[in-house]
This record gives C-alpha cells, structure tokens and sequence, in this order.
C-alpha cells in the first residue's frame, strides 16, 4: 500500500482528499499551509477533520507566507473557516511539535524511495524542505500535486490557485529533479459532486452528512463565483495514480512555471508541441520532460469511486457522541 | 463587397489568402512585412502572386524589422524563398512608391468605416500606422487577424509566430479600440490541406498546379517540423468572416499580449473564464473584452471552400505565355 | 557649422534648447513629441517659440502616443501648457504637412552624413523613423540626446522622464548603431539656472524677459516637486559636443534600457564597469560600448554661455509688435 | 557588547569579517552558506578560521542552493577553495548537528531583541528562516548586511554578488519589517587592503601572515578581474555600526530587490529621491524607508582599525603547534 504524506490548506476538496486517501492508502502524515485560509485555521481543519475521521495522523503546522512577496486570504471559495458548510468536532489531538518542513524531511528520510508527497495546497512548505534538505528529492518516490492547469485558470485566466499563490516554489518542485505528477483544473473541473450526489450524502451516517455539508456550500460557492454546476473535486484527484490509475490519463510532457510579473506569473507552461511534433529538436524546448500531466479523466466513475469511500465510512464513537450536542 | 487590404509575409497561406480575398472580397490593396522571409522576399512574393493571379492591386513594401528587438529569419517552414515548392512568374508590376504604413494609412482614410484590414503576418506595419496616425483606429471598420492561439503555440509552447515575431506591435493592435477578429492556431491547425487536395490541384489548371506544388512543400515542412499530416491554411481563415460567416465560430473576450522575457513571451492571453463565470467581477479580469477570439471551424467545408477558389481561377495569359518557357 | 533637427516636447528647457542651437548650429528643423505635455500643446509651443524668437525654421507635428501601452500626461513640472511661466507670442506658421516621423527621414537623407539629431523629449518619433526607413542609421551623423541618468532617476528612483516615457523607442535608438552622445540627470541637474540668473534675465529685453519667466516657474516647481533650487538646464545640454566640447566631459561604455515591468522600467543601465575594469572579457557585460555617457560638466560656465545667448538674442518686430498688446 | 551571528560564504573579507567582529563583539554564533565556494567549502573554511582564531563560536552549516533556480560557482575571485592564499590549519571542530535555518532561529529566539544577524553572503538562510519562523522579524534587533550597492555592481553592471545569487531572498529580508543596515560597493570598494597594508601583515605574527597571504590573493585577483588596487573589505563594514558607528554613515531611504529577469536582476534599487525632495507624496516612491543605507565611509581609519585587529590577535596555540609542521 503506497505511503503518502499530504501537504494541504482544508479546504473543502482537501477534506475529501485525506479521507480517500485513508482510505485507500497508507495516509502516514498530513503537513498545512496556508491558502484556502491562514495556516492557523488549516491546521485547526486539519485536526478536526482527523476527529470526524477517527483516524490517528500525526498533524504538522507549516508556513503561513508564499517564499517571497506577501499573500492576502480571499476566502471567497472556502468561506470565514476555510471549510464552511458543516461543524466539524473539535480536534482531539494536537499539531506535532514538528514544523512541517522538518516533518517532510523526516518522514521522506525514515520511508526511502517509498514516500509519496501529494502537496494539494501552495508548494511552499515543499520547496523550503527542498531547499532545507537537498536529499528530499533523492528520498521520495515521488510528488503528486493537485496544481496549474493546461487551458483555462481560476485565479486568473491562465493561472490556478495553488500554484499561483507561491509560483517561486511551484518552480522549485519542478525543477527538483522528483517525479512529478500533475493534475491540473482541465481535469479536475470534470471531477463534479452533483447536486444528486449531495442529496445521497445527506441521507448517510454522521461522516456523510458532514461531506454533505461541505460539499453543499463549496457546490454554492463555486457556482457563484466561476459559474459552475457542480462541486469540483479537485484535491482527491492527486491520490488516483495510486489508487486506481485507470481514472486518470497522464501524458509526459515538459513543464516549467512562469514567475514574471506580468499577465501569466503562475502559469503551467507545458510544452504539449513535444506530443505531437515530429522532430522534437526543431520545437528548442527549453527543458526535458519532467512532468506525468494529467490529460484525461474517467469523472463520473471517479466520483462515484470517492462517493462510496464517504458513503462507507464508519461513524466512529467520537462522531456519535457528538452528534447529541448539535442538536 | 466587403473592402480588404491584406498585410501579409507570403509564405503559402498567405498566398492562399490572396487568392481568396480576390475570388470573394474586393482586395484594394497588399502590404507586405518581414515575418516567413524578409521583407525583400515577401514583397517579391506578393508581386509574383498577383502576376500569378493575373490581378491588379497595388502592392505596399513595409517593415524589415519588429518595432523592437531584432528579428531572425529561420525560414524553416516556408523555405528559402519564403514560398518554396513552385516556380512563380515574375512579377508584372512594381511595389508602390508609399511605404506600408503610408498606404495603410491613405487607404483606410480613403474608405472610411469600410475597410476591413487584414493583419495575416508580423503586426509591426498595423502598429506603426496606429502610432503614426491615430485617427487610423477610428478610420477602419476592423481588424481581422491570423494569429495567437487559445491552446498550444508553434514557436514557443503557447506562442504564435506571428504575435511571437513582435508581441509589442501585437499589443498596439489589441489595445487600439479597432473591433479585432482573431483567428489563431486552435482552429487553422484544423484547417488543412490533404495529400488527397494535392493531388487534385496537380490536375488542375496552371494555377491550380503552381499551388498544388505550394501546398506540398509547405504540407511535408509542417509534417517535418511540427508532426502535422496537413497543410495548415492559417491566412485564409482571417477573411472568412466576410465571406461565410458560418464556417467559423468567434466568442467575445478579452485578449492580452505578454511582453514579458520569459516563458510565455507573445502569448495570446484569452480571458476564457469571461465565457463561463457567472459573477464576472469575481474574476477581476484585466480588460474588457476587446476582441472576437475563434474557437470552433466546419474544417472540411472551409477547406472544400477554398480548394474552390483554387480550382476554379482562370488561368490568365501571364500564367499561360510562361508556361511554355518551364518545359 | 553642425547641422541639427531637435526632436522635442517643449518644455521650459526645450526652449532653451532652441535658442541655443539656433544661435550657434544651423537648426534645420524641430519636430515635436508628446512628454511636458501633449504634442498638441507642445507643437503649438514650438511654433510660439519660432515666433517669440524670429527665426524661419520648420516645424513638424509628431507621435501623440509611446511605442506601446498608453500615456497619461502629469503636466506637473511644466504646467498646464507646457511652457508656463510667461505669455508667448501667437504662432506665426503653421506646422509643416510632413509628419515629424518623415520630416526626420528626409531630412537626414537630404543632408547625409552631416545631420545630428537631437531628441530631448521622448523617443518615439525617432523609433518609428528608425523603423519606418532602416537607413536612417546610416544617415544620420549622430544621435545626441537629453534622457537617462547615471544615478538616481526624476520619475522612478533610477528612471529619467524621457526614456521613461517610451522605453522601447529608447531601446531602438540605442541598439541602432549611430554614434550616439547621452546626457542625463546627473549633468543636467547640475546645470541649475539660479535666482540670480532670473533677476539678470528679467532685467533684459523682451527675449531675456520671456526666458526669465519661464525659469521663473521652472525653477519653482522643480523646487516643489523635487527638492531642487535651481532650474535644471536638461536640454540645451544635449547641443553641447556641438558648441563647445570642454565643457561636458563624456565616457564610452555600453547603454542598455530596461525594458520589464518591475521596479527598473525605463532605467538607462549603463556598463561602468567597462571603464575600470583589466580584463573586460570577464565581467560579461551583454554589449559593446555603443554611447557617449556625460559624466561631468563644467557647470557654471555652460549656464553662462547659456544665459549670454538669451541676453544677446536680438528683440525683433515680432516681439516689439507684440509687447504693447500685452498691457 | 552587541551580540552577533555571522551568516557568511567564507571567503576572504569574510574572514576578515569573523576576526573583527570576535575581537570587538560577542560573536554568538557562524552559519554557512554557498556563495564564495560551494556550502561544503564554506563550512570548511568557516571551521578552519575558527581554528586558526582559536576561538569556539558554534558553525552551523545553512543551504548550498538559492530559493529559486540553480547556482553554479565561479571561483573566479576567492580561488578554487573559496580562500585561496593561506594554508589554514585544520578544523578542531565539527558543525553542530542544527541547520543554519534553524540555529539563526533559536539563537534569535534565546536572545530577543539583542541579536543582530550580519548576512554577509547569499541571504538564502535568512529568508527561508523567516518564512519557517515568522516571529524571528520580532526577536531580532536587526539585520546589518554587506550586500548590493547604490552604484556600479561586480556581477553585472547594476548588481552585487551576494544580492544577486538570491533576489528572491534578499527581497524576503528587505521586506521583512526588521531594522535593516545596508553596505553595498558603493562603501565597501574604498575600504581597500594596499600592497603596504599586506607587506605589514606578512611581517606579523602566524595569524597575521595568514591573513597576509588571504590578502594578497585577493588582492591580486581583484586588480585581475575587476581592475581594482586594493584588497576590498567588504564583509567587515556590515559590523561596523555596533563597533564604531563614526566611521560609516548611513542614510535612511526606501530600497526594493528587483526580481525581474532584464538587465536588473538582483540590484538593490534605492529611493534617493526621498533623500532630497521636498514634497514626498510626489515622487511616488513604492514603499516607506525600510533600510539604513551606508553612503560614505572614513574608509583609511577604517581599515587601519581592522588592521589592528589582525595584528594585534594573539597567536594561540593551534597556530603554534601547528607551525612547524608547515615547513
């Protein structure tokens, strides 16, 4: 079973990534950062959704600024918590004493070659641990990011929100040599809870019910703002390679991260010339391939696959007992 | 009749165009650019292709380099002479006294609020004109370009070659207030020639045959070069909004040039988020729309449309006394 | 006799410009720019300025706008019309019909070999002549310009107006292989007409009187706004080589402009290290020296060359007549 | 006695840095950083020194990488070992087990408000501390660097080595809201070691003709590649504020990284205009005075201070024992 380790901001589709990754992996840390919201309040959803969870993972605050300039929350998606449409029980454990930079770097030490990273927030606790501790990218077996986008962006017209709130670092977990996999806005757009698909949660156990929630206000939220139907889950989308790798197409392709000011700072730049042209050295592609990015995606077969991971989730005791003083 | 005034650097598409703006549209003139070749070859050209055509249009040399920075020809795809793969005549008439910009100039003001110009090469003439004479922008009825792209790029991964050539001037033309049709590479790729369409002009008339001979060269360099299996006919596409508005699908929104040095120089920035969103001051785009961007084409039916125009232009005395001297 | 054509945006030191090279050059033509002020206002300038000062030299009107992006005029150092400070005489000929970009071409084709431009405004006009006619490199005997600054800058902490006001028409002029002679800011600050120098002023005839009232205002504002408590002589400074080469000290060194977006825009990078420096192959420096850069001047003596050529300028019937109709 | 970390590249003037800040300050701490010489031999070097001093100052060994991109080491001025000129003895000690990052972090947080922090190489672990440990702007009593220049750059023509190698970071410290004090060239190029300076030092005791033979080293490759005469001592003028305050002055102006990747990268941009001007709100200036800047230096007293200390550091019994073996 693939050990991972997921660098995130919860965030709605963050929430729905650490369950199916405890899922259907071997969920052997989670590390926050700021994004969706401060670092303050992910790491507070960090701890409280591994209490609606049940699940024992060690929890590792991180960084609250991108490398350089200084980063404004907007909360327009996520809402005043950063994970808004559903209470959520208070943490029963603490974040580690660890900063998350150092807990990546141990973890990818202790697990060699075996350690997937699944940064799905800004990169920048990743590329500070890069840079802290040059060997990371020797130790990891890989990084599979939700981040960029190969057409159309939601932050601004080409540019997706993770990678855009910290482009220097997307810069250096692209160049940091690791094997990257990418999965960007052209895909998981495609991957929409319905409004269907809410009603169904909502008739589950107490875990369901709380997805419901969420999933409800994030649907609202995204409709509002970028005009879209359906609850895009975008942050699950990075542990498919590793769950069930028939969901997700990946085509090897150079990728490389546009750090000018201008109209395009925190694009995705990919080279998809290198898949198609003939004579690759005619096309002077200024960098080999050195990203999995993903292309293509079975979406309803993959929602119906995270569906039934939050369906059959287990109301453990600390939901049950819980659920008598909401009401 | 819609009046057109071509700014061209032929190149076979360009040729392609001429042709078809001169079957459809009232052709008032041809301004050449450095771009395929230099600007000294593509004047040559464009006076070959109206002896070849047996038209009378005059014919404005323009600028030899981008308004900055200094530009080198590759002439990788279109050959040495800018349109290999057919003995052109030699031309029957010389360029006109006035410079491009000049005539760009005289002819709008001459036709006021009629003239459409149609922009198929480097921009840099149509921005020296707008900075020359300002009233220019009011002077024309639009601007129907061949360049950019809403995907991948041909001479950078998102950059087109003729924004690439001088992404200033391209900036010029897009900020100017002139209603733009853009038509870029997602949908000219589409728009190609096949070896079945070579083999009929083969068997056609003297012009039918010289671009038959054309369309194989260029077709086997876009094949060697950038792994496409047909002739691309870029140009023509700019001048199909006036003469079938059907065949090309535009959509409303706005378009920005990057002129920044890295990554994603002369890209064609498409706010496509305009085209979905249902809060538009979310998204806190940078401009209005300022432009007409094609997003869909009926390929086959465009291409039977002009392989028409091919087939049936008469082949004239020029072309008929200079036959026997290539035997 | 040099023979010389100053491109210019008038402008209290533009003013004296003129005054100083038609006392002691052959002016052969003064074409405008938009920059102090909008080329209306400061065409108007330079044809009240003819007058005021009798001579017969023609004028031609100019570009309105930079090579790229939009210009937005301040008005601040040079007030509402560009030359505040005292009422010039009405003009007494029109602009001529030739557009500044052509008067410039034919002018230097007309006196090859011999010509120096001077552009103490903003680069534009002498971009777009570079542009629109190649030759005029070779044309020209030189390009001896006001812009830049080898320290601190008037518009941004290192940029100078001018060049900041179209820094891609700088870059052509300075990638253009004419011998080109630059003085910036940290000269013609230095060249600073003093309270003094006005009281001598206006204590002369109506020529002196006039150019008193405008260092009057000059000298004011430029105190407001930058601190200074001179009158900073910018222009004429640019005429010097020509008139008495002691008193402004040149280097050689290679001149690049910035071109980016970021703090640097527009800044005149010159390569000092050049002057220094034993083994020039090893600072890497991207260029060849390509300009004369001032560096010192003689400064009290040049504002008393500059003062005796307005004291002795010669009141003529246009001013006389004019006086009584002002009280 | 002001207490100092000395984060250093060692390094000829670093050295000279880590003796004159032992002999005059309390010198709690060295970390390391690439720059001069690869991290490896910087750590060496710094051991080395510590060993030659005789003094027990922790090392800790920092980041061998910028923030962004990737490094490549010249050499060209400090040798292949980074301090070439001098055998030095072999380190006595090891660098303790901390990162750089977090040793600055801890030191800091043990002594609030009384460390000043001297970044005198690439500020690499300056910035990633801070974004790992916000509240280290708070503890910190300042940031005295040796870095950038208000004039002529060494790397480029407008930037310094220290400040180029990283932009990003300086920009992270420039931004950071501690209390700044720069040296740049501008001051640290007339604090020159003469052939007369260097020929007393070889006349000295062991540690003296250590640095004697440092000297002429660097001496010598700075007259080779940069054309200078004397030996700079750049890294020592950062500690001059805390160990006699007359002998630089400082002004206090607003000064910004530029980030951009022109001409500029990597200078250290400084407002000067608020230093004259009367009106501020006009100029327009980016940002508030965030730094003291060194803009004049008693630079011969300086330097016979620091020769003081090199001559009049006792020669301790490392250096003793260690003699003999050297001949």
């Amino acid at each position: 079973m693939t050990k991972v380790l997921i660098d995130c901001d919860p965030g709605h589709d963050d929430a729905t990534a650490i369950l199916y990754a405890a899922r259907h992996l071997e969920l052997v840390g989670i590390s926050t950062v700021y994004g969706n919201q401060s670092v303050d309040k992910t790491t507070q959803n960090a701890l409280s959704l591994t209490a609606l969870l049940g699940i024992d993972v060690p929890v590792a605050r991180g960084c609250e600024q991108p490398l350089i300039r200084t980063f404004r929350h907007g909360g327009d998606v996520h809402g005043k918590t950063g994970i808004d449409g559903a209470e959520l029980p208070a943490p029963r454990q603490e974040a580690i004493d660890a900063h998350a930079v150092d807990f990546i770097i141990e973890t990818a030490s202790r697990y060699r070659e075996e350690l997937v990273l699944c940064p799905i927030g800004p990169f920048t606790n990743v590329a500070l641990a890069l840079r802290k501790e040059p060997r990371l990218a020797r130790w990891l077996r890989g990084i599979s990011c939700m981040g960029g986008t190969t057409q159309v962006g939601n932050t601004t017209p080409v540019a997706e929100f993770n990678i855009w709130c910290d482009p220097e670092a997307a810069d250096v977990v692209f160049r940091s040599g690791v094997h990257i996999w990418m999965v960007g806005l052209n895909v998981t757009r495609q991957v929409g809870i319905t409004e269907g698909d809410i009603a169904r949660l909502n008739e589950g156990g107490a875990v369901a019910r709380a997805y419901g929630g969420l999933f409800g206000f994030f649907r609202r939220r995204l409709g509002e703002i970028h005009g879209l139907s359906t609850a895009s889950l975008h942050d699950p989308c990075a542990l498919v390679p590793f769950i069930d790798p028939n969901l997700i197409t990946y085509a090897n392709c150079p990728v490389e991260i546009e750090l000018g000011d201008g109209l395009t700072r925190g694009m995705t730049v990919c080279d998809f010339r290198t898949l198609t042209s003939a004579r690759l050295e005619n096309i002077r592609s200024r960098s080999a391939s050195n990203c999995e990015v993903a292309v293509g995606v079975r979406a309803r077969s993959l929602v119906e696959h995270i569906m039934e991971a939050i369906l059959t989730w287990p109301d453990h005791d600390a939901v049950a007992r819980r659920e008598p003083a909401r009401s």
